[in-house]
């Protein structure tokens, strides 16, 4: 199943992909019904709403305010050696607030304080249910599915002291979406999945999801150790090698660029770079 | 005001300090309530609900799932100076998620994983309303009040990468509580009052919240050059020198241990420390 979240008839909506429409399922939002503990594929087998089509300029972020959404960072040895980081044996985890989210289509905003808006194509991954101390081998029986993130960073910013927070939170930074694909329909813990992120049709990072560091397993696992994992959580995976801060010349969006971050199975986020008002 | 959050007859229930009992406002929660615009003076002063006493075990953190909660630190320059970090002339912002809260009197939990949980003495902001933009001159306005928080942290995971954000959110390691104190019945800016933290009865940190580098405007003026603060949004401002694991020989949290955070005219948050089951 492919749930979708979107605007109709002026409301936030969630829907389930049927071919190429969306069958409305109601305006109760996707991190409600994870953490009421709904099935998934039973509630969107069991609706009988109305199909539509979802406009371009409708599409909203998958969730709206999830408990959590950790970001990992350096989680692909290419990646980390483009960097200035040595690769740490411990993930390395970061926050975003929901606050930063934005939508399929809808723009990655540039801030007016700063030129270095840099892509990064990630795969995010949705919690269905959690706990304390989940054991690695039972980690991704807690996964509802797996969807598109474009983590999207202000490098000026995330440099300005050690903790990357700010760099990775402004506004309309991190674009989520357009589908949770529920967990049956991929490979086991989304592993072996090309994913590759496209400026302006050119491809900017290309690598698979099998080149994690930390596969998705072992970050909930990890996680847990610390924390109690909940659903509704989000786990934003880390971003591979080809991002702009490390390549000569820097390569930095812009206002009239479109970024894709696209996944094997998952399939394409679209965003346009607009300049902040 | 000094609003309270507490079990009632089983219920999460909000209420307002009534001298040595509490009134009962009703149990739509505080985060709530500020993202409704609710004024929360004439709110407590609507009140005729009745009075009640708080049970020792029944305080609950002030909110339970903040928009945002953000920490700072680094904030005050003798606490800097007694870490190996070098002082930024940026603030250094991370991010707690609320699974990490604990109430008042409940107990700070020693993870299985680690000897080093520390104390961290703060002084929490709540905002009543946000934006985007926001000047330093009008930050205060968007205030809505102060409270105690102890920003517990598990310092081995906080440095097994770069990024603090697993040692600052391990379970039960963010005490925050017991009462918000709304904004005018302190000094502006909460500015001027003294901070101390008592180990066991002994004084582990003492300072003026007047010495924090970056004051309170300033931080939510930094912050909203970034992201959308929103009502209900917690700025965790900073803790002064005396940690436990800047001392020589260091000094961690240990089960039998209680910890208390004071702030003139603030009050006083106590926990005893136990150890995870």
């Amino acid at each position: 199943m492919r749930y979708v979240h979107f605007l109709h008839q002026g409301r936030p909506t969630l829907g389930v992909r049927r071919g190429e429409a969306v069958q409305i399922l109601g305006e109760e939002p996707l991190e409600s019904l994870l953490a009421r503990g709904v099935d998934l594929l039973e509630y969107a087998s069991a609706s009988t709403g109305p199909l539509v089509r979802v406009a371009e300029d409708a599409w909203l972020p998958l969730m709206r305010q999830p408990p959590k959404i950790v970001c990992v960072g350096l989680n692909y040895a290419d990646h980390t050696r483009e960097t200035d980081f040595a690769q740490p044996d411990y993930p390395t985890f970061f926050a975003r607030f929901a606050s930063s989210l934005t939508a399929h289509n809808r723009p990655l905003v540039r801030p007016r304080l700063s030129d270095s808006l840099d892509y990064e194509g990630e795969m995010a991954v949705v919690l269905k249910s959690g706990g304390r101390h989940i054991r690695r081998e039972d980690a991704l029986q807690h996964v509802a599915g797996y969807a598109l993130f474009n983590e999207a960073s202000v490098r000026d910013y995330q440099f300005r002291s050690t903790q990357w927070t700010v760099g990775k939170n402004f506004d309309a930074t991190g674009a989520f979406g357009p589908e949770l694909v529920t967990a049956d329909e991929l490979p086991e813990g989304g592993k072996g999945l090309h994913i590759e992120t496209r400026l302006n049709g050119e491809v900017v990072q290309a690598a698979n999801t099998r080149d994690m560091l930390f596969d998705v397993a072992t970050l909930i696992a990890t996680l847990s150790e610390a924390m109690t994992l909940q659903a509704g959580d989000v786990i934003v995976s880390g971003t591979p090698a080809g991002v702009g801060f490390a390549r000569e010349p820097r390569l930095y969006l812009k206002a009239g660029d479109r970024v894709e971050v696209h996944i094997e199975g998952i399939g394409t986020l679209s965003n346009p770079v607009v300049d902040e008002a």
